[in-house]
Formats: structure tokens, sequence, C-alpha cells
């Protein structure tokens, strides 16, 4: 069976057919978004990707995972941060009518965690967590095999969950959100913020300042970058701990960017949240970075399909 | 139709017969309990008191609200702080012996949140999360009409989410809990904290320094009691609006002693979560006390036949 999945980002777009047995990515072309030309020439253009690469294919269904907050019901995007002009915009329809196919559109944090039920290491499982650091941090969970998405589709913000009430300034407004604490643009922050006291840290003399050189710094030992992962994992141990305590999963997958950085977050890591949890739920789960890596936003948004379609 | 409810306390046990198309009481007894008797005799009177109360009515079945980790499916209670013989002790099936009745299993602040969904506040809505303020915090959540309890049923902790990492010690270990912030033994424990500095507060001149006498003394102006209200009203505030981001609830039902505080506690928390909450979530939840009051572990444990009982 054959899915189109599309991974739509504020610049680029990707889609891809995937079959659906193996999660193979077949076929994959990535796109200019071109937001400021408007919805309908955006949606367009998805149209005709998707057209093309469904070529000569019977696909079942598409996916879309679309940042901003998404009605799955009826495939609207009421809002979305990176597309200004996108509030209640149809995507789900206009794309249906485009190319004749039954298109399902969700928010893509929550198309990551069905990515990895279906694709990824969430395999076999009904209780996940998934968290993704990059840019920002999205969060998507699914409990006794339910899409927790709430009342109004907006829930599993597990970025805005807020882990230090006097920490950090967050870009939503408040202080302390895990996204202030663990996303690649904090980590960037914690290096600008420590160059003054740390101006001969390794960080400043990689080619950039963000997350890898913090990362690659500290496995050479760097004082500021040990300090700066050292805060990272504290305050993704605390959210990772409280959402096992909430949501008792059998894993938590972690992607995004900033996830790359392997065994010098994740061994800490997965230490402190032991440390942290109760007794009843030592040993109840797992920590594991993602392992769909570059395929996690196509893979994801097929699941997308797959899950809420039935097919 | 009806139902017997049981909830089971440290101290004493309540057995209550339900009709449950109208949610009435219509016979109730309290037992002690007497753990120290040994889990048999425990459950055989509990199995007395059922069928006493039962006498003349069709008892469709038994729901039993315990505390503890409760394995759902069997009925097996695995442990239980203050049942300290109850490890793996098969309660669910000899009070189903004892009785010949169908007997439903669940902790009691699962049982709660399913007593606001069947009975009280929650009613019609299928996204509640429930909090119980009172020794301990307890939490209960339904989403997508779901009871979350996760993979070993042990989830929806949500008085052992972390709201401070910095923040005073909780029973379970960690530092900073929503139980060591906002329960009734975390208020006591400020008020006795603050009496040095403030001896001639009103806390200390009522019949005993409780959760009760700091909100009774915060009403009448008292300088330390309205410290402690507003760092429960604080703690509380990041706790519910985490929540409210992980779960885009329609309602969220405050029960147990300290909810009986009423506006005092309620109208600065419900000001401060909607501050805290992100725009997309503003106005999309209500925050209210637990209308079911005593009668919310009857009616709590007899929703858990509801719910699983299929009656």
């Amino acid at each position: 069976m054959y899915i189109v999945g599309v991974d739509l980002g504020g610049t680029f777009f990707k889609v891809g057919l995937v079959e659906a047995e193996s999660g193979r990515i077949l076929r994959k072309v990535e796109r200019e978004t071109l937001v400021a030309e408007g919805g309908e020439r955006v949606v367009s253009r998805m149209a005709e990707a998707i057209l093309e690469i469904a070529q000569g294919y019977d696909v079942q269904g598409v996916g879309v995972g679309s940042p901003g907050s998404i009605d799955h019901d009826s495939g609207i995007v009421r809002f979305s941060p990176n597309f200004p002009d996108w509030n209640d915009f149809p995507l789900g329809p206009m794309l249906g009518k485009f190319t004749g196919l039954k298109v399902y559109v969700e928010n893509d944090a929550n198309a990551f965690v069905l990515g990895e039920k279906w694709f990824g290491a969430g395999k076999g499982y009904e209780h996940i967590v998934a968290l993704t650091l990059g840019t920002g941090v999205g969060g998507g969970v699914i409990s006794h095999g339910v899409l927790i998405t709430g009342k109004n589709g907006i829930g599993a913000e597990l970025g805005h969950v807020i882990i230090e009430p006097n920490g950090p300034l967050c870009g939503c407004g408040n202080y302390g959100c895990l996204e202030a604490l663990a996303s690649a643009t904090a980590i960037k922050r914690m290096a600008l913020e420590g160059q003054k006291k740390f101006p001969e840290s390794l960080i400043f003399k990689k080619s950039s300042v963000d997350a890898k050189a913090v990362f690659d710094s500290a496995r050479e030992g760097d004082a500021l970058a040990l300090n700066i992962v050292e805060r990272v994992v504290n305050a993704l141990a605390v959210g990772v701990s409280n959402f096992i305590h909430v949501f008792n999963p059998e894993i938590v997958v972690i992607g995004g960017g900033v996830s790359r950085a392997g065994d010098i977050l994740f061994k800490p890591l997965r230490e402190k949240v032991e440390h942290l949890v109760m007794p009843s739920f030592k040993g109840t789960y797992q920590i594991v970075q993602s392992p769909l890596v570059e395929e996690a936003g196509i893979l994801g948004a097929a699941s997308v399909a797959l899950q809420f379609g039935k097919i």
C-alpha cells in the first residue's frame, strides 16, 4: 500500500511516497514553500508535487504534518506562527480538491509521534511520549493507543510545560518552559550568555555558535559547554519524569536536531530520570533517540493518513 | 439500576448503594478498616457490608476505589502504602467470591475523576483533569473519553509532577512536587515553618493548625496566612496550566479537603492560570470546585463499575 507524506515547513516542504508495509520512502522531492505567494499557490504547488510523486502508484491517501494549530477533523489550519495568513485556512479540503486524493492533516509534533508508532521506535507500543528538540520543543503523546490532542486539538504542548517557574523567558511569554531550557535556541542562548565569563570556550572556536557546537565542545571537556549540557539534561529530566508520572508510557522518544547529540545527552538523561521517577515507575519505560532522523517528517506525515484514514 | 460503591481508606471504609440514573446514595454504612487484622478479614467485612446494603436491590456490580497501585484488569492491589501487607493482594477476585457480585477496582484518584464524569462537574465531558487536594495530592485524567492510567495502570500521578525543582522535599523523595506545595500537609508545614517569624499569626489561635485554619485566617487578612495561600495558588496555577497545555481539557475539577476553601483559593487560581496558558488555550477550559464533597468517595467508586462494567 502506498501513502504520500507531506512535511510542511515554513521554508521548504518535503513530499515522499511511502510504502506503508516497509516504511520505505520510494521517492521524494523538496520544494520551497514560498509562504508569501499566498495559501492557494502554496497548496497548488504541494498538489503538483504530490501528483508527480504518486504517478504510477495506487496511492491510498495523503498525510500532512503542518506546524500550528490544526483542526484535525476538518483539515483546517486554525493558525500557524510562520504562516501569518493561514487563519482558518482549509489546507486539507483544498489539497484534497487539487489532488483528488483523501487528505489527512495533523500538527507536525503529533505527526512525529505517529511516525514513531508506525515506523520508528514506538512500533508495537500503545503508550508513547515524543519530544522534538529543535528551534522549539514539540510534543506528541499516544496513550492507550489514542493520539492525545484534547478538546480543541491543541493539547500535548509538552514544550510549554513550565519546568522552572523562575527560569528564562520563553517565546510564549511564560518563564522556564521546557522550550526555554532545552531547545536548540535555548542552548545557543546559554552559550552566548556564557561568552563574557568564558570567552575562551571552545564553543566560540567552532564554525557557528549553536547546539552542535555546544555538544561537540562538551565532548572535548569544555567547561562552559559541560555546564550548559548539564542544565539542559536537568531540565529535560524534570520534564521527562513528569511526563512519565502522568502517562506511564512504555517509551519516550526524543527527536529533532538536539537529539543528534546522542550519548552525551541521553546517558545522563536516562540516569537522572531513573533517579527522579517514583519506585513504581522505575524500569517501566525506555528513553530512546528517534531512529527516523531525516525521514521523520515524511514518515510522520504519512502516518497521519495511516492512523486516521483507516486505510 | 443499582450499583454499590466502596470507598476504601486506611482507617475507615464506606459502602454506599447508588442509584445509577440519579447518582443518589440510597443507603450507606461506614466501618473501621482494621488493616492489622489482615487482608482476608478486611475483605470479609467489606463483603458483609456490601451484602447488607444491597439486600432487596438487584445490584449490577460493585466498584471499589482503593488507595495504592491497582492492576485494574485483574482487580489486584499491587501495593498500597497504608496497607503494608497488600502486595499483589487479590482484592477484586476475593471480594467477588465473597459477595457473588461483579467487582471492579481502581485507584481512588482515578475513581474520583470517574465520579466527576458520571455524577459531578464532568458530566457530558470527554476531557477532564481532576485533582484531589488532601493529605496528599491525587490526580485523575479522562482524555478523549479514556481514563488515562498508562501501561502499568500507575499513571496520572499529577501530585508528583515537579513544579519547583528547588522546592520543599516531598514524601516521594523528590523536591517541589505539587503534593509538597499544595496538599493539606504542605499547607500545615508552611504554617509551622512561619510560626517563628509570625508567632502572633491568627493561624495559631485556631483550634488546630491545619489547612482550614490557614484559609480562615487568610480571610481575616492574616499576613502569614495570605502568604501561604499565595504560595499554594502559585504552585497550583503552574500545575494546572501545565495540565491544560498537555491535555487541553474541557474542565479541571479540584476536590479534597483543601478545595473546600472555596473562592479564596479558586478566584486567584483561575486568574493566574488564565494568565499562564498560551493564547490558543485561553477560555477553552473551566476550573471548578468538586460538587460531590462528602459523596465523592462512594460515587467515584460506583463509577468504576459503570465505566468498566459496561452495565
